[in-house]
């Protein structure tokens, strides 16, 4: 207690910034299949000629839309316990937010230049720049348990730090490697499904640990 | 009890999911409507040209807003009772979620090329996939009744599971049918119309009644 | 009792309802100002002729903020002490957010081509028809005293209804007076200045008295 | 009590005002975005040609994501303690969020013709205009105790009011001075990061104060 007095500059519930989150998820969302569209007064043959040619921003769609709804996942388990907001925490979900609402613009490159290193380097900065300032919003919450109804038992924690910082690890390390091999940083994005898979498993067994009568 | 274990692995109240679930309804409805546009810059002439041109995109906007509206109401109906959410509702919520947010492409398709096979496939396809994905959902909240404050009465949700799957069916049947012919195919779909009005009918006497003092 | 015997198939509480439609205002009324834009990569005289030209755009968008807003407050005072909504509550409410989320394409023909007959007459068109969706969800909540958890004073609820009356007919009688003047029918418009001022008034005086201990 | 007999006309809770709050903010903060873009079809020289042009369009993005969230922060902080609305409050929030959905055009203006006075001068009105609105709804809800559930300190809201006031202040001097010189007017912005700081500082300290058992 003495020589680190808490300050609690609490700025009120944590409704409202997860409103303003949750509307800045669903909007980015939706506006990433803006991108797939096909232009009007086609005649037949070219119609379905520009109808193949959309398939690169579905595909496009679906990895940013799993990509932002883990993210939204994410944001929905470490604000499950928090029942108060404070200046950094605000600060933090916002900058979280700016980068969620980016995300349809390297979305855009990405299927539109899939093959250029540029598109593919800055599609991995925002999802590593994303996974960062989630991280920071992680460990913010973490050490303000005043904040919180209740406390995240600390295995939980850990095991979703170590999930965002190997999301920013993988999409950090793959923003060289899209200048050596665009292909190549892609394919290195599926390191990411085996330690998705790991810590997706530890994760549920601890919370469902933690909800057994008995547990802390 | 023993044999069938439940294993408990709540993520938290259902309020964020249907916060983000509502947001992603009402932008795919808005968007749908960004379609319906005159260039700007026309002589008079050009001007009510444009405008009577503007009228398929009118019927095709009318049509999906109401496939869009009655998908959120089922989704309203299946959520009443839920007071909690599990990874697996998440991740079906989650899929729904990116077929409703994609409407807007295969509804600009069918209003611009609604007499060619593939734009109505793929807008058959759309809504199957998206009844699919619903259905899914509302099989997988039937099964875990610990997620629900109430339990729904079962003859209410076997009705909406065979409405939805209607829908499903009709759609889907609808997709080889509109390479036959997209006529045919948009024709095909009037079907739906009594068997929603049966399904519709059964669904309110049956809340009534699960309503009714003495009930389950 | 006997003869209307009341039938009860609420759907559940009205919060997700408005949570909807708060999504669909929200989105309408920003969208609404896209429209206004200039194009990239002018030189500064013709970027100041541009922005000059925006001018209508200004206009058009203030004056539709004004129409959504102003129904906006109408549906929160409507649904104020709604706790539960039914079939036909959702339905009509649906329908009236169908009308909302149309309001930027009305908008744009408004402020590029406000001399032009039809597209006065179809802004007209487009708010009646707006105005009659929301007068029949007033009256249908008024119909049915079991979903609000207080009953709104008749005289209130006369009131609003009179007001959304008036809003229907001046902006229906629009449409035919379009066709002999646009200017003549924006003009029109402003007869419904003073009938607001006093609906307003009365309404507020309504609602004071409602409050004041002992009434009812 | 006698001379000024307190008129009540609540509208019921601000719930709603609110979500539609959130709302409109999170999609104007979305829709800053939607103009960091390139177009598709490009080769690659050209494509790195385009990719750099869209830099300042990244400026301007965060520097309005910066103003907005700002002004959001202060939204939640004023309507922290608020729990009733009345007229004048709806009015006034409604004309703060018009103000606030308009914020995506003149962040386009500066980012496409930064160099120009008249985009440099409509920027600062707009963040002017849209500062002046919530410092008119801040002293409305300052003077209406009976709509909050707690009063907030008056030295809180005055620095509030200060804060407010100075953004007001700064950008409104900015629209001549931009006249003069627009590089001029963006650098006088650089005066707020000061001002900010000490208000920012001070509101912290007066909110822990007002925090700690035994104040006000």
């Amino acid at each position: 207690m003495i020589g680190h007095q808490r300050v609690r500059d609490e700025e009120g519930g944590s409704a409202r910034l997860l409103a303003l989150s949750d509307g800045v998820f669903a909007i980015a969302l939706t506006l990433l299949a803006l991108d797939i569209s096909v232009p009007a007064g086609l005649n037949p043959a070219g119609f379905r000629h520009a109808l193949g040619d959309v398939t690169p921003n579905v595909w496009a769609y679906a990895l940013s839309f799993l990509v932002i709804a883990a993210f939204w996942r994410g944001h929905h388990q470490i604000f499950q316990y928090t029942s108060e907001v404070d200046g950094t925490v605000i600060r933090l979900g916002l900058l979280s937010l700016g980068l969620v609402a980016l995300m349809p613009f390297p979305t855009t490159l990405l299927a539109e230049y899939g093959d250029q290193p540029q598109a593919v380097a800055v599609y991995c900065g925002a999802v590593a720049a994303m996974g960062a300032a989630q991280l920071a919003l992680t460990v913010a919450l973490w050490k303000r348990p005043w904040l919180c109804s209740a406390a995240l038992p600390d295995p939980v924690v850990r095991n979703d730090v170590i999930d965002l910082a190997s999301t920013v690890l993988v999409f950090a390390v793959a923003v060289p490697l899209a200048f050596v091999s665009p292909t190549g940083a892609k394919l290195w994005w599926a390191v990411l499904i085996p330690v998705k898979w790991v810590t997706g498993r530890r994760g549920k067994r601890l919370r469902v640990a933690a909800q057994q009568p008995g547990a802390t």
